[in-house]
């Protein structure tokens, strides 16, 4: 059987899948879900046992150490993904849920309800935990979930997968609800895009090589890529305040969509900011890029080329520009930012209005970190992504974006004049 | 210059309007739309004159007469026009609603705000009074827009676009926020779809041809496609209430998205209901192919072949079909529907509840007809299309549905623990 015929096969079977798990109760999903949870604390030393597989051939090609970090799963870790399924199961299920309802002159009664989306395919990094999260929040919101991970972490997914499909089995719901992909050809991206008659959407979680993999997909995407974060320090900043949410933006997850990869600084406060700010941040090793103006108030930054304003570090690295009016930071922003997430720091009430209503992110913070652009911080519950889309769900993402609607209407005879 | 750098030199300028349109003020949006219907009742003549060169072109290409029934417009549909657009004036502005607004522990503040998509092309069939209702809403929603339609309406369009320009100028907004491309080739679609860069959204309204020239799309997709309903008349139906609904559902406006394509009776209600609803059906001049359980009861029926149970005809057809339950109905309509208005004739509570639940279509009706799956009927107050897509906005779309969101944060110095 060729690829292609194979994974149409499984996808099939997967779409048959969603239409159940559809129409599943709150009880039979939590079921699969408590199921699953228990399964997990109960092959802690089966999943190790995949984990080493993934670890001693990760090691043997010289993958970097926050990757392999990243890769290797321990008895905590998998205590924490059952904990997150424990959590999952306990969150209101979205489905059937009313979301508005009104009666038109005619007697219509329209009511807005919240249906799943359907079948959701989920392409990630190498990362383990992503397979069963990502997996019981589709399930939670009535989706089918089709897995694609990260090659580096084939058996560790697969021997997660097989436990999630136990889980629905267990419920009485079927295993083709949750269809791992146990091939890592890249063909598979391909296939996958081809196929909007059997998948919805494909949430993409991943950096500009799954971008391009995904470059003219048929199928929707709802994409999970990085950002390039903005935090704009004003005249009117309170300079401790902005130096601590400078420090956190950056510092406290580098390799993360939403920290801060650059940094504006209005001229009147430049040079009461910058130097203080660039002694924590050396301590934290963080090397810094500046224009001009920033090198002269910081000796040791190197020279920032224009291809630093557009740069997406991840990394230990800052870029920092002097900008002589909000408009500029603005106008900066707007050119050069992701529109995921970017701050303002000030006391200035109408500068702030004007940074929240001008800069077109999908978060834009007033005096606090970028690194807040995330479901768990906003509340939601979980952590199903953070969408960089525009459309559908933008930013944080809760089970409610994994969600569609539609309406049923009852009438007692109405037709149209 | 190449057809590919013109178009996107013109998307360019379209994209740095969208801009200014996101900014614009209420009352700015609204002095626009305003001037272009003063303009559009000024210009009668000048409309009636470029409509009729379109009107000449199609007369001598021997296109059919409802098409160019479609193309013509008079002094009525001109009024008409313009009232459309004063009403869309009329609207709420969307644009900066609070959509949600709560408070974490840690004090931050957060606020969903609606915002516009940015730039949205919408590509549509040979109706001039689309270019004109197009633009009004999207510009309302504060969106800029690109038009591009069927090239039979050709010379009608551009001076509908160049009313709307106007308009915009008048108000102090740029022109190039209703950009209208005066050229029918072909290319000109696929050259949109290659530029996420600068179109958020395409909205493209028609049928297969369309849909098939923008299969693999960059820029995400709102089609307004056709659609296939069903009318399933229950073993508990009132049987008049049936009829009146099937022959609005069918003969009212057999042409379009919303007008029912297939009937499905329960062979308990089949033998009283078929005959009678068959004679008005013939009366009204709709053909009936039917299996062969509704052969036996309607003489003239001609067979349905299988292709019939998947065909929109948008034309005086109906396929008719006996089934034995509620659930083959169900999975009939599920196999062969194309999920967007789809209704049960009953008086049995439970069987209108499975059929609601069970039926994933964006509009799912009870004793009711699927025409009214229409922006106005709903009270959208509206017609901004009917969405035949699974996500972002489904069925009858409102202004609403033409925006976006993003967070804004208010914080006082809040860092991420």
């Amino acid at each position: 059987m060729s690829l292609e015929n194979e994974i149409a096969a499984m996808l099939a079977q997967a779409r048959g899948a969603a239409r159940k798990l559809a129409l599943a109760s709150t009880e039979q999903k939590n079921a699969a879900l408590a199921a699953l949870a228990a399964m997990i604390r109960g092959s802690k030393s089966v999943i190790l046992g995949a984990n080493r597989i993934d670890l001693e051939r990760a090691r043997g090609s010289r993958l970097a150490r926050a990757f392999i970090e990243r890769l290797a799963l321990t008895d905590d870790r998998i205590e924490a993904i059952a904990r997150g399924v424990t959590e999952v199961a306990a969150l209101p299920d979205p489905v059937g849920a009313t979301i508005d309802t009104w009666e038109r002159p005619n007697g219509l009664r329209i009511e807005k309800r919240r249906v799943p989306i359907g079948l959701i395919a989920v392409i990630y990094e190498s990362r383990p935990n992503v397979t069963v999260d990502a997996a019981a929040l589709c399930l939670k919101a009535g989706n089918a979930v089709v897995l694609r991970g990260g090659k580096e972490a084939l058996a560790s997914n697969a021997c997660l997968a097989g436990l999630v499909a136990s889980g629905l089995n267990e419920a009485g719901l079927p295993a083709a609800a949750a269809t791992f992909i146990d091939n890592s050809d890249r063909e598979v991206v391909q296939i996958l895009k081809r196929h909007p008659d059997l998948i919805d959407l494909i949430i993409p979680r991943g950096g500009n090589a799954l971008k391009a993999a995904l470059e003219g997909s048929s199928v929707p995407l709802l994409p999970h890529f990085d950002g390039i974060c903005h935090t704009y320090v004003d005249a009117a900043a309170d300079l401790k305040m902005a130096e601590e949410i400078c420090i956190n933006a950056k510092c406290s997850r580098p390799s993360v969509c939403n920290a801060m990869e650059a940094l504006l600084v209005h001229r009147a406060a430049a040079e009461k900011f910058l130097p203080a700010l660039a002694a924590r941040m050396k301590k934290a090793g963080v090397e810094i890029r500046g224009d001009e103006r920033v090198r002269a108030l910081i000796r040791d930054a190197k020279p920032a080329t224009p291809g630093d304003w557009d740069a997406e570090y991840l990394d230990l690295i800052l870029a920092i520009k002097v900008v002589d009016s909000l408009d500029e930071a603005i106008a900066f922003i707007e050119r050069h930012g992701s529109h995921l997430a970017d701050a303002i720091v000030t006391r200035d009430a109408s500068a702030a209005a004007r940074f929240q209503h001008e800069v077109d992110s999908a978060t834009v913070y007033v005096n606090a970190s970028t690194r807040f652009t995330d479901g768990y911080e906003f509340g939601f519950g979980a952590e199903t992504g953070i969408s960089t889309n525009r459309l559908h769900a933008r930013g944080p993402m809760g089970l409610a974006e994994l969600t569609t609607y539609k309406y049923v209407i009852h009438g007692s005879g109405q037709v149209r004049g």
